[in-house]
Order: structure tokens, then sequence, then C-alpha cells
């Protein structure tokens, strides 16, 4: 029998097996999976001493979106161009409805930036800024196009904070519609005294930004997002959790039978309060929301991925210059007042690298890899068995790893449009040799082969 | 020597100590403590059989307080004596800033209804209602004058509540000058849409109070009050506690270090949502805010008063008639929509009494009634050691119970300004058979024989 | 291409995956995967509308076990052919070591009961009943012939009963010889003392088999033996955990890093004390160690199963027959005292249809049933990825399950040879249709095909 | 009125109050408590600066006690004149059972040893090491005479071990006849184990006594001993609580309502393991059982003490010279075998003041010293109200403390026979002034100035 393609002697990852074995793809869907495969004319690959796995799915990224007088640096070009490079090929971006506008103008900005423009499939979750009653329904309409999954902030009084009312009628509708809702979870409230009583004692530096947004404010909204959806009766996703004593309470939820999960981000994982520290204002690299926290919350992080009490990783890309570019400034912006850097910090190409890192030291084993990075996303958000694993059916996105090859992180060989990266020099041990999306080759022995058009976008299916 | 008075033979309880012991009272106070005293010219009452207890001390009552348009029925004449009949020389009740108004006006109204109509000690803790940032300093100068905690409300939005940035201001005040917020904690936001929602379904009965307060509501807002103090690094005080899962969230704050406290009251520990359930509105009679909760709470409420995860036990006293009277509409204000129904339910005069019952059942040791209803509140408001306990010094507060004696609770007999008793036909092991207020006797065998011009303003001391 | 069977047309379910698909078999492995399988003459077999499951693992099984003066109901013959009807495909049986002789003489005899009756693939653990140090090598050599997993006892003082000292030796051989330890946990000297006591009061029926071994004894011993596991620094497999607080033990173990695993069976999650006070003696079919436990307690195990603290269902398959048959008493030995009634029930058939029960309750996804079933069991006993999935490669050992047929458990239809069912009468959602072992039919429709000559001894993989 | 005695103007503390007053004594008792008292011919002592506190209460102490081929440095007379000097007035020693004898026989050598060579009051505490069933009702005889409480081990196999049927027969017998086990929560048979394996490879010195005795092996004995007490359901004292894992079990118990009560020892709340790997055999000076604990530990129990999850600080006094004397070879027995160190350390003289030092750096109360030094023991022993407390009727034992002066402590002023002291050079902030056992002046401005005959035998209550 012939194939369009026939991937060969590689070792399968999924979120529950690891085998040798034979992929045969057609129409750029897994069609088998075996051993031994003859050619019989199919194209073949042969993945002998690498790991295959299913593509990357990064469900939260910012790309080309404006924030507080300048825009990322990455759009969609750019930013899924980095993606597939580092082993992602699916992301879900965040569209934002304006204040006074329906969500639906919102997203079909956002559809207009990405499409055509991506090397990757894409999706959108919605940003919902301005909910009275009446804008309600306009949720049902949402999930009924695919996008069935809204994002609120409890954070950002004034910009995109909702009161605990609004908050509860969002998730009380997705009882209904079968969407989701996905919470910035900080005390905006609290912060922005801090932060107001920072800035009048003169506390400018980029270190303010995490001193005044304490890992209690965090937990604390956490605590209360939980809370709502556990009296909803719904379901609720804490993006970018960042504090052990939050996790904490996503824990205790999913006990007492909330359907409660939530996402960490590598930078969580690997960096600290301390880099904030760093002089000439190095520090502002790392300012982003939450912020880094204090050494030894990374391993209380850790150990919940092992444990599930943390069921994704995703990135939170959302890139700066350090210095402006291309007429978009950057984290400069906050020199004179840390509350002025622009929030965000680039990571969606380095994402399955530096955790794959952490199946070589034995914090995570290939399977749990596999399903933080890829499966577990891929269920959650509706993307699943299309996309989030091998079988057949599923669409042909596939990672070839190479176990024993070095990477080293750097701003000079990076994909991404910024001008430095918090990992610089950090080597890890793997290298994403191949990427297929759909069957198509997108990256060959590390190296970007594809077009910035292949991606489609995903229409999600709801609950 | 002679003394003002010695009352010999009880049998002493103090927060720690169980003694038979002669009092010997001078001026007021106590002036000594031993065995054999000689009269010498002393008046004596012979306690023989009786329990001597430092008197109680309510600090949670509502007296001549205007609601939902009407007022309280019980003003400082009837409530305090209802209180010392009760076994209660002290309260502190709630005075209320006008929204827009000062901190100070609204004291001074409560002053004036206070002044010479108490046959009881009385003290006030100040409710804020309207605080920006230049009415932080009216708080020092209320603490100065010995009203030293401050009411907020995380329920009643466009009422009564407080945003968290509000909130956490006047928490970082108290670290300044001394004073302690006591908070209304259950999420107005969510109890809003909760009853919106049930009054347009056509849910009007009483039982539908209860049933848009979950439990969760109070835990959250408790878990944030806390997070709020946590990080304002000052202590907080949680008002009527009603909810086991509310409890909880104090036992891990104080174990991680917070200096939270929290009082729960009788109707929490005796009473629950069945009640709500009683035909012909009498459902109406248990309508209070945090409501009566589901059966099986209140051995959790009990277990924390043991283990002093709770510290104290208030009453909430804030009592309105079932039918009007006086030209005081009555509960049945809310005949047809229960949001309407006046919150709130009587009960300072049979607080000793039912918690004495719970000694008798082996519930509390002696020791961990006085430290719960006289030594603990004293303590944590400032009113110690003039209050809360017997030694050389203290104001002769003095209860003296006879455990031999049943009581029957009952509208009838009972002596606040009410038409009905939650407890109507309850009967306890035990009676309140004398009471003093430092030295001057306001019951004989279990009857008034005081005045109501005997109670004085105390001063509080700040931490 | 040609295979040695198709299965065409079902819904696969793998410990993480439900996906339709087509398999394809060869010498009785799984070769291919995929859809629209050409049958270019093979063997096809429709599997439309079922379920293909990976056959059942019951790694924890009595068969032919001499006990109390009797010998059980079940020897290999009999055991296998209803394992196999309740779509179990491999099973792990226990040898027993005889005080005073080596294991190997134990395992010989195992050995023997099992060659050549067995409808299923077969493993055995050594039950260690006398372990001086001088032993300790003889559990290497077991570990090397694929006999990796030993049995010790905190119960029975003076039979089986190992003291602290004796496991903690055994727990670090196994941390050098790559075996584990598998351990009955109850405290068998507070056990005899209030055997003792009960019997001297009279008190003989069955129920005090119950009230004479409390959940606390068996709590007690899990967290022993997690601490001595954790002192040694190796894994330990907790069995036939029945209590919820037990459970609470291997959870806390867990969380602070022990490699601590445990199974509970079918009777603790569907049964409860209640079935002790039967009359007519009819208790005494319950009657196993440790004992059913009061209602209530059962969800908390189901809790257990769905939060992965616990991680494998067995049976504890240990069969006697009520009124004796062939020369073996039954349960009647222990009519005038209850410590006489032969330990154990049966149970081997009916496993997997019940647990497949509460997929159709809800309380378990597809892919937890076969993790617990399947999947985990395979991983923990070195068995995968031989068995407990379906990947290239793999046996196929597989179940075509029905989920539209009911079944009526009983003693009149069941395989068993034993006569009574704990379960008869209960009807569940779901048909065992199709099982084959390594390709072979061994039951069709429901009706056993195969031969008892068919399973093979499975040397299994140390960690 | 003419006194004994009149104690002036000291600030007096009890476990719950703080107050200034004065003190008449009369017979040795408390007979009035006042102010201004006159002076009237009575004895008058001035308190002014000082704190007045209930005497120390030590439950743990070994004197004239033979161990390991020697006995202790201190006998009776040596032992308490250091115990009052460092302001301790009551002590329990520890009689011991032998081996084949009868409980009685043993109380008899420690009435012996101690009758007319106290310098303080004492009571003893049965060690039970022997214990088949006819001896059960030699127990009962024993409370009768106010020996009311008996230790057993969980450590030390062969010599003081006894097994869980053992111990759970023990238990049950004190829920008949109001006495209580003491428990030594350590698994003896992990320990012998890892003793053994230390010492064949060669492991001598004295680090290898903590490293073979792992926090674990406390914290599984103590789970233990509370769950067998809570089956037998009758309360327990774990003495010498060293770890922070056991404390947690207590906790626990206490909390599912066990009545779990635990004493830690000032070693572990001021010294840690880094002591053992002082040169020159100095670690063999910390050699006691269970071991000193890593750094961190003990800032947990610190914790536990705050929040009441230990009830009391005893000494485990228990001495050895480090060089031998006066023909009792010291702790040169284990120059090269770590298990053959005499197991103690000196500690009854410094208990008192290493505690207040913990008062002046604010971890405890004033009230909450007196409670875990004097009025806790008092009330769980069955000493009070005669011991404990500062109530008219109590025993006049008094410590006049100086909270201005600091004391250094040190081997060359101790009064202790022992030629080392663990705190050796520390200051604390306090000093001990004026001892007054039963109102007999025993120290003086910190001089001893009584007589070692003054101590008495006290008979204690059962519960």
């Amino acid at each position: 029998m012939s194939y369009d393609l026939i991937i060969k002697n590689g070792t399968v990852v999924t979120a529950s097996e690891t085998y040798q074995g034979d992929l045969a793809i057609e129409k750029g869907k897994i069609a088998a999976i075996g051993r031994n495969f003859k050619s019989n004319g199919s194209k073949v690959v042969d993945a002998k001493g690498l790991y295959i796995l299913p593509g990357g799915i990064d469900v939260h990224t910012h790309l080309d979106m404006p924030f507080g007088g300048t825009t990322t640096a990455d759009d969609f070009v750019s930013g899924t161009t980095a993606a597939v490079c580092g082993g992602t090929t699916s992301i879900i971006d965040f569209a934002i409805q304006k204040k006074g506008e329906d969500l639906r103008s919102g997203l079909d900005v956002w559809h207009g930036k990405a499409q055509g423009k991506s090397a990757v499939d894409y999706s959108f979750h919605m940003i919902v800024t301005d909910l009275p009653e009446k804008r309600l329904k306009e949720m049902d309409k949402l999930v009924g196009e695919g996008v069935t999954t809204f994002k609120l902030f409890m954070a950002y009084p004034g910009v995109f904070m909702s009161d605990d009312a609004t908050i509860f009628r969002a998730l009380q509708r997705t009882g209904e519609n079968g969407g989701m809702v996905c919470m910035h979870a900080e005390n905006g409230g609290v912060i922005d005294v801090l932060v107001q009583k920072a800035l009048a004692e003169g506390k400018t530096e980029p270190k303010y930004h995490a001193l005044t947004r304490p890992m209690s404010a965090e937990a604390e909204a956490t605590r209360r997002a939980l809370a709502l959806a556990e009296m909803a009766g719904v379901p609720i996703y804490i993006v970018h959790l960042s504090a052990g004593d939050a996790m904490e309470e996503v824990r205790r939820a999913r006990e007492r039978g909330v359907a409660a999960y939530a996402e960490t981000c590598p930078q969580y994982l690997y960096l600290s309060y301390e880099d904030y520290e760093k002089p000439n204002f190095e520090g502002a690299k790392y300012v982003m929301s939450p912020p880094l926290r204090p050494r030894g919350n990374e391993e209380r992080l850790w150990k919940g991925l092992t444990n599930n009490w943390l069921q994704v990783v995703s990135t939170d890309h959302c890139s700066f210059c350090f210095h402006g570019r291309g007429g978009k400034p950057g984290k400069e912006l906050g020199r004179n007042d840390f509350s002025k850097i622009p929030n965000g910090a680039p990571g969606i190409e380095t994402r399955m690298l530096l955790l794959w890192d952490a199946v070589q030291t034995k914090k995570l084993t290939p399977n749990r890899f596999v399903e933080i990075t890829s499966a577990a996303p891929a269920k959650l958000f509706g993307l699943y068995p299309k996309k989030g694993t091998i079988t057949p059916g599923a669409d042909a996105d596939l990672v070839l790893l190479d176990p024993k090859r070095k990477h080293t992180i750097s701003a000079k060989t990076h994909h991404m449009n910024v001008d430095y990266n918090p990992y610089e020099g950090k080597t890890v041990q793997g290298t994403i040799w191949d990427v297929f999306l759909r069957g198509i080759k997108m990256v060959e022995k590390g190296k970007f082969v594809g077009r910035t058009t292949s991606g489609s976008f995903i229409k999600r299916k709801s609950r």
C-alpha cells in the first residue's frame, strides 16, 4: 500500500505510551501505525534514534497585540515561524474586545491579523473587557463559531478588570453555552494600592514590579475565581499560574470536585525573582504579570506538574524588545517607572525544549511531557482528537526530536523578532529536528523550510 | 478588714482556673481573692453551689439601628436590660457612618443613642461605608478616643460594600494606628446575582434568602479578607462566621502566621437551614446574614470552638418583630419578597445560657466557656484586664450562675423587646442567678433589680 | 497486505486515547493500527458498536490455595476460565513459602498448580513467611526469574506476620535487586487482642469479623509500611486497600515523594459493612480481610480512583463455597466462631464489568477504566508494553465489550467454581462479548470457546 | 490580718492572667491574692520588678538510674538541688520494672532512692518492661497509690520494647483504671537494622547515632501509638517528641478527636544535628534518644508550642559525665562505638530560663510559658490545682524571676553533678531569683538556701 509519507523506526511517544513504530501519513492525517511498513513508493523519512511527538500546542500567546503605548514585537508571521521551529504546531492567541464594542468586532480584528500569516494552525480565546448583561448572548455566538473560551481579568482595574458579579455572570453563561472562562487571577485592587505606594516612595526600579505583586495577591484571586466557578457549577481554567500558594488552591478545589484547571509557563519553572535585581535595567526583560517568584517556588510548581495539580504548560508569549525597534518602543518605556515597562516576555520558541530538558533530568516522563505540552491542551480546549495525539485519523502534526543533540538558546539564533532571550546561553539536551504540520514538512534538520501561510484557523469544539 | 462586698464560697472560674474561693469587692473592683474571708461588717453574698464567672462580653450587637425601612426592635434600654439578665455586662455596638459624612458624625449619633440608657458598660465599633483616602486619618482619631475597631463589608453592593482597594487601605491604616478591622465576609457581587435570578424566577419565600447566600460565598470572602490582612501585615477579625469552610480558611491563615480571629454566634451552633422551611412565613424569623447553614455544619463549628480555630462567640443581636410594633414594621416587610425581610434575629439575652448548656454536655469546659464569652473578647478588643477576668484590680463584673436550676427560653419571659424567640421552648441546664456590674447588683435571683443608667462608655485600648 | 486477523470498526480505548480504528494482528501481536484496512484474505472480525479494550490484568488472585483447614474452591482451571470470561487475560497469583523452607520450593509448588491448566497468561508474587537474613539472597534469584514481587504481612501473628525489622530488611533488599514489596497492611497485634476479647465475650457471629478489624488498624499499618519503604528508599505496593483513612496515608506519602502505590478491590467499592448483618449466617459470604467498611467509605475510594490516589483495582479473588463441596469445607467452618470462617470471596470474573458500570455512571472515564484495570498494573508489575495497552508489538490481548447489552451477575451463570456470588442479581450495563489472548479467540459472544491450556507463565521485568 | 508570708508588688503570671498583685501565704499555701496587703506582722518579701510564676514542673527526669553499664551522674540530691535552682519545684521521675519482676518492686526501689533526698516535691511514672496479662492488675494498684502513669517503649528491642499487642492491652487497661500511658515513640526494629548496618560499615562516630535514628522512625511510631490509643479509646502522652513530622501526627490525631498530648524538650528547641559533628568526640555530649534533628526542625516545634500542637516542655534530664567520675563511666564508653555511648544529657536546671528567653524574643507569651512549664503538666498528670497555678488553696510553689538580669549557663556554675553543659556559655535574659517550695524559701538571690530533705512524694490523682 502506498501513502503520502512514512516515518520509520522512531520512538513514538503519546500521553500514555512509548513504543517503536512506523507512521503512515495520508492527506495530512495519520493513516496507520505499525512496524516494518513497506515503502511501496511512499516518501520515507527515517526517524531512527529520534522521538516522534505530537506537535506542541501553545494555548497562551499574544501576537501583534497593542499594549501600553506600543505593540508586541512578534506578529503572526514571526511568532508562528518561531513556534514551529520550537516544535509547536498549534497556538491559541488572544483576541481583545474593545470597551464599548461587541465581542465580534474584536475577534474580526484578530482574524485579520492571523489569516494567511501563520506557519501553524491557530485559534482564538476572546478577551472580555466589557460585559453588561446584554452582551452575554454574544458569547453564545462565538462558541458556535469555535471560539469557545473567554478570558477575564481580576487585575488591571479600569483597563481589563471585571468585578465579581460580572465574572460570575460570565461563568454562569458558559454553563449554558458550553464555553469556558480562562482567568487572569491577581487581585488588581491590592496591587494598584501597592504600586501607587511604591511610586510615591520613589521606588521605580524593575524589581518593584515584583514586590508590588505579592504571591498572596495571586493566591487570593485564584481562590476567588475557583469559588465563583464552583458556585456557578462550571469548569474554569487559570492562566499563567506562578505562585505555589495559588497552585495549592487549585489542588484543593479539584479535590472538592471543582472542574478546575491551570497552566503554568516555563519562566515560572526556570527563572526567579533574582533576575529582577540585575543591573543596568536588565531586570526589565523579566517584567511580566504575574512576576517571577522567589527561589524555591519553582520546585513547588515542578511537583505540581508531576502530581497533576497543574495540567498544562503554555508560554504567555508576549514579546517586547529591550531597545525599541521599527517604531515600536520597548522595555525602555519604563526606565524611570517600573509601572510603564511593557509587560511580557518571549517564549513561544523555547517551551518544548526547556520542558524536554526536564525529561532528561527525570523531572518529567516523556509521556507526561506530551500530556502537558500537547494532549491536555488539546483535550481542554476542544482540539482533541484532531490534535494532541498520534492515533489513526489525527492530524499529522509531528515533532521529531533528537535527544542526543544539544541546543543552545540565544537571541542570535532564535526566530522570534525580539532582541533578547530570557534564557540566553542556556544549553539544553535535545533538539527539534524535523517538524510536520498536517504532513507538511515545516522544519528540516532544525531549519525552517515551510511557509508562513500553511496555518489554518481551527474551529474548536465546545464541551 | 472591711470591704464593700464579699461573695463567699462560690466556684470561681476564669479562662484557665477553677477554684473555690471568696471574692472581696471595693469601689467596684476586685480587691482580694482568698478563702474564709471574715465579714468584718462587709455586705456578704453567699454563692454556695454557684459558679462565679466574669461578666459576659458581647462584642457584636445592633441596638436602635435603622435598617431597610424600619428600625431594630431593641434600643439600648431594652437591649441592655436583656443583656444583663442574660449575664452579659459589656457590649460593643456598631455605630454607622453615613455615606458622604465623616466617621465622627456617625459615632456621635450612637453616643446619643446609648448615653444614660444602658444597663451595661458599652463601647462602639465604627461601621465604615465611605472611605476615600482623605478619610483615613479620621480613623486615627477614633482610635485615640477608644473606638479602635472598624467594620467593613464585602457584601451589600451599593449600600455597605467596600471594594478590595478600599479594604486594603483601611487595613494598612490600622497597621499604623493600632486599630483593627472587623469584616463582614460574604461575596456581595455573587449574592446579588443569585438574588436577582431567584426573584426573576419567582422564588420569593424566606428559604431563598439562604439558598442565594451559599457557604462558598462566605468562604471565598473570608479567604480574601485574610489575604488582604496578610498582605497588609495586620490583624483581622471575622464577624459572625457561619460556614465550616470559612472557618477552615481562618485556621489555615492562623497556621501560616496571620493574626486572624473569628467569632461565631449561637444561632450557627444551634439552628440550621431547616428552620427556613417552616410554614406560614415562620422561616422569616431566621432571616439573617450570613444565613443558617445545612445540618452538619454546626458540628464543625463546635469542633472549631474546642480547637481554638474560633476565638469568640458573640450574638449579632439585631432584633425585628415578626409582626410590626410601635410604628416599626417587622419581618412581614418581606412576605412577598425574601430580599425585603429585615435581616437579623434577637439573641443578646440567650448567649450565655446556650453556651453554658454546652458545658453541661461536655462540649466545652467551664474555662473555655469563660474564654470565648468574656476573656478572649476582652483581650482582643482592648478591655482586658479591666474586663474579662477575675483578678485583683479588675472590674467586679460578675455572674453567679446556678448550674442546678433549669431555664426555659421563651418570648413570654424574655426581656428583649421582640415578639418571638428563635429558641422558643428550649430548656437549658443552668440559670443566671445574680449579676453584678462593677459591684452593683443588677440581677438578683434571676430578676432585674438594676437601673438602665448604670452602664458607662468604655474607652478601649489600642494594640 | 494479509494479516492473521483484522478487527474492524471498533472504538479503541487505551489509558489516554479513544478512537475509531482497525487493528491488524499477526503472530499473536498487534501488527498495525489504522483505518479502512483491506482484508486481503485476512480473517476479519467486525467490532462495530463495540469497545476494544486491552485485556484485563488482575494482579491479586489466590487459586488452588490451602487456607485454614480447607482449600480455595477455584483452582487454575476454573479460576482462569472465569477470568477470561470476565475479560481478564493475565493474572498474578500468590505462591506461598512454607515456614522453614526456601522461597524456591514454594514457587515450584505453584508452578505445578498452574502449568498447562490456565486459560490466561499468569505470573506469581512470592508470599514470604520466614525471612532470616540468610534467605535475602533467595529474593534476588527470584527477581532474576521474573518473579519480582514479594508479599509480606503485618497481620496474622504467628502465621504470616513479619516484624518491622524483617520487613525493613526485605524492603532494603528490593532496593538492590529491583524487586518490590506488596504489603498486607493491618495491625495484627491489635486485631488479635480484639478477636480474643470478642470471643471471650461470646461474640461469634460473622459481623464481629469486621468489628475486630477496625479501619484504624489498617490505616496505622499502611502508614507504617509506607514509612518503612520511605526509610529504605524503595517503592511499595499496598494490596487490597479498603479504608479511606489508609488511602489518605498513601496519598500523603506520594505527595512527600514516596513511590507508593495501592490497589483496592470491587468489593470495597460496591459492598459495605451492612452485608455482615444478613441473617442465617449469610454474612459469612463477605468475610474477607480487610473486611467491608461502613457505608460512606466507598465514596472516598471512588474519589481516590478518580484522583489517582489509588492506582489499581484487583480482585483478591479467594473463593470458598458457602456449603462445603468436593471434600473442601466452606464458610460453614466458622458457624460458631467467626474467626474460623475461611477468609475470602470470589471476584475474578466480575471485576471488569463492575468497573465498566462505573464508566456508564460517569464515575470513571473509559481511559481511566483501562488505566486501573490494565495499563497501570502492567506498568507497575513489569508486564508493559507486552501487556496493558494496544500499540504495535503488544500482545493481542483484547476485550470486545458491548456497551449496549446488559449483564446480570449470578452464581447460576458464572464460571467460578463457587456456590454463591456476592453481587447476586446485580445487573450491569455492558457485556464482555469477545476476548482474545495473544490473538486466540477465547470468548465468543459471551461464551467460552478457548482452552485451559492456552495460558503461559510470564517472566516479568524488574524495575 | 497576719500571714506567714506576704510577697508584694510582683507581676503575677498564670496560664491566662498577668496582673500586679500581692500574695499572702499561710501554712505553705496561697491564702489570699490582692493588692496593698498590710504586713500586720507577716514576713514580707518585696517582688517589685519581678515576675511571680508558678513553680516549674518537670515531668520527665531520670535520677540515679542505671543505664548501659553505668549510672546517671545525678542522684536525687544533686538533681533536685539543680532543679530548684532552675525554678523547678516538682518533678516526676521514672521508676523501672525489672524484667520478670512485679511493678511494685521496681517502684519501691525508686521510693528508696528519693525519700529524704529531694529538694523538690516528686512523683513517679512506672516504666513497664514486662507486661503479660497477669500483671495488668498491678497497674490498677499503682494508680490507686498515686502512680498513675506508665511508660512503654516502641524502641530498644530486647530491652525495653513492647510489641503492639502488649501496648494495646496496657492502653485498654488505663481506660478502666484511669491511668495514662506515656510512650517512647521510635521504631526500634528499623533503628536496630540501621545501627547494625552502620557498625558493619565501620561507621562508629557519634553522628551515626543520629543518622541511624531517622525522623521517619519517630513519626511512624508516633502515628502508631496514637492509633493504638484511638482504638483503645484512651488518652496517650508522647514523651520527648523531637521531629516535626511526629508533631504533625499528634496534631492530626487531636483534630480527629484523640486525647493526644505530647511534650518536647529544650534540646530539640535549641540544638540541632550539627552538634554531633563536633570534633574530638564532643558530639557524644549530645547523644540522646531521639537524637537532635537537622536545622529547621526546631522552628516547626516552636510553631507547635505556639499553636498548642505540643502541650508540655520537659527535660528528659539524664546526665552522664563526659569523662567518667566516681566509679561511673561516662560518655567515653562509646568512643569506638556510638551505640555504646550512654544515652542522655543534663537539662533539669536550664529548662525554665531557656524557655523564658523565648518570652523575651516574643516566641512565647508569659502566659504560654506558664502553661507549658507548669499548668499543663499539672493538669495532665493529676497535680492540679495543688500545683501549676497561683490560686487560693494552691501550694505556694513560687518562682520570682528577674527579667532584667542576664544569666550565663556554664558547667562551672551549674548545680548538676556533670562535667559539661550542652548550652555552655549561652547567655539568657532573665534570672531565677527566689524560689519557694510550699512557702519555704529554697533559693534566695540565685543561691540555694534550702535543704535536700524538703521535698515530699506527691500522690497523684487519676483521671
